[in-house]
């Protein structure tokens, strides 16, 4: 398990989504979900987070608007806090939202608006 | 119709997707489509676009991801375009669909590479 | 096949989307797709559309909207065809195309705005 | 903030989700979602469903089926209440759903019954 | 309503569901949703499910592949137990889950990797 | 370039997409698309279709279903053809997308079901 990938990308993720998060996550990986923690570890943090075409910040901005069209709220809660971390203010995160209300349309941002509000107060942000 | 928020819309819209393009929708708007016509002037470029929380270069790069997963070719193609225009690289580009193919999963980023591909051989765009 | 289901299936099809659409879908039927036909007549046409809770109409402009966020261009034309022939007039598709605008997003309602011009195009219809 | 369409669809917004639930909503609002709140009111109820081409039953109904197809629930509950509101009778939201099975798949359609039942014991509906 | 079709769609969702949480459904049915349990019961499952041309356990698969796309997931816990019945193991799951991953997306994957894990929970499933 | 997990992904790619279709994406590479293709073959092919736990023809059929669900027709195209190839039947492709019918929705059935007939003629596929 240990290579390069792997650890390139196990780094990375715990720089952004939280380093408690992420020990949680494989300390709780059983016979059963083993496999996907590795994928996630090697293919999304270690192949494409690390490439260094775009900035960590940008690509959680992407995220967000990617995961508001998604439709994933466990995810978006995820990677709130991720874009916390990267630099991300909360006056962007409410210009991205705003932003996938027109494309997304405003079922889509509403529930957006609300996911982020409650990692916001779990975090106590302030503006 | 000239209101406000139409004019600042029509001039945004003309900036990042193309005088041309705009001149066109807007001289083959019938009874059936114009009120469209003025949803996207007034709502999309004159509300969201021209608020200031986001450079015009992270509006096209959340559009790109966003438009992935939304499934929407022809959007994706004027859009590809805008971002050419507020300054997205073709390297920026490839790094945004390469990060949809995690996310939005493999056929919706080969799709979008298919189409940024046909863009930027209509435009002859080099390196 | 020809049972109660499949017969009132069929003739409501043929009033909504046109005797020679229906007939040619049929004759074209083959070992491979025949049983869908078979479907989507019983199952869509006998089961549901023949239900009396609703009009035909507000049916029809149900599936303009629901298509709209479904995505499939060549399910919405013939339901473009099927809405007017149900009564439901180039004003009020316009309306539902607009109303999806907000909900499903504008790209979704710009494609179905051209979806529904090419349709009456083809039919020559006027205002 | 105070402008025409903020107020026209302040009023309808009201009428159809509930004074109640509106107030809350606005009084609720802070600065990261404040710019949410005037889009919804101003393009979604001040824009679009103050338009006269479609009846705000016929508006309620495409909602329901859109929401299905968009899979968002909260927003369904919503709309549950504000279709019950506008006239649309239990009977007329079971046959909207029953529609849906057929076009968004069953387990749409399973979800969207759900949500409506969760609605109707909370409003003590009767048939 | 007791016809052939019904019947048999019963017996079938009997077997693959659970009897229990099946006739919970058909005794939970009330006039709302008595049509919708009608459907599933005899398209989904005496006109569908009933086929000879593919394995119980293969529609299960499908099941788990396409639920993981449609973001249903009351729908998924469902047929993650009515997999087991059919006989896929859990090792088989794993491999459905990690496979929507390339073509789903993570977050999707994580979702059903999430849910399985609660069902595999509820019933103490060992390796 | 030229590590295990790329040979080994390239080398079912091929058996599965055929050799002549894989050659040329590859020679069509370019600057642009150079990193998908490498994820592609990797990750997709190398990581997960070399896994053992389902084989080649159940992996096909899972595609069809999830592609149906995923509206991505150019892929559908493409994994007919492989699933033809890992032995899946034309009575079988039928049958797994009559599952479709009643998961997705019959839009999306119907048009994969235009895109298999599409294949089969391409490649004259008889019964």
């Amino acid at each position: 398990m240990a290579n390069h990938l792997y650890e390139k990308g196990l780094e990375i993720r715990k720089v952004v989504i939280g380093e408690e998060f992420v020990e949680k996550a494989i300390k709780n990986a059983n016979d059963f979900n083993q496999p996907l923690q590795e994928l996630v570890t090697e293919y999304c943090w270690g192949k494409i987070w690390a490439r260094e075409g775009l900035s960590m910040k940008t690509r959680s901005m992407l995220n967000l608007a990617m995961l508001t069209a998604l439709n994933r709220p466990d995810e978006m809660k995820i990677h709130v806090r991720g874009a916390l971390t990267n630099g991300v203010t909360k006056e962007e995160i409410k210009e991205i939202y705003l932003q996938t209300a027109i494309y997304c349309g405003l079922p889509a941002a509403i529930d957006s608006f609300k996911l982020a509000q409650q990692v916001f107060d779990e975090l106590e942000v302030d503006e």
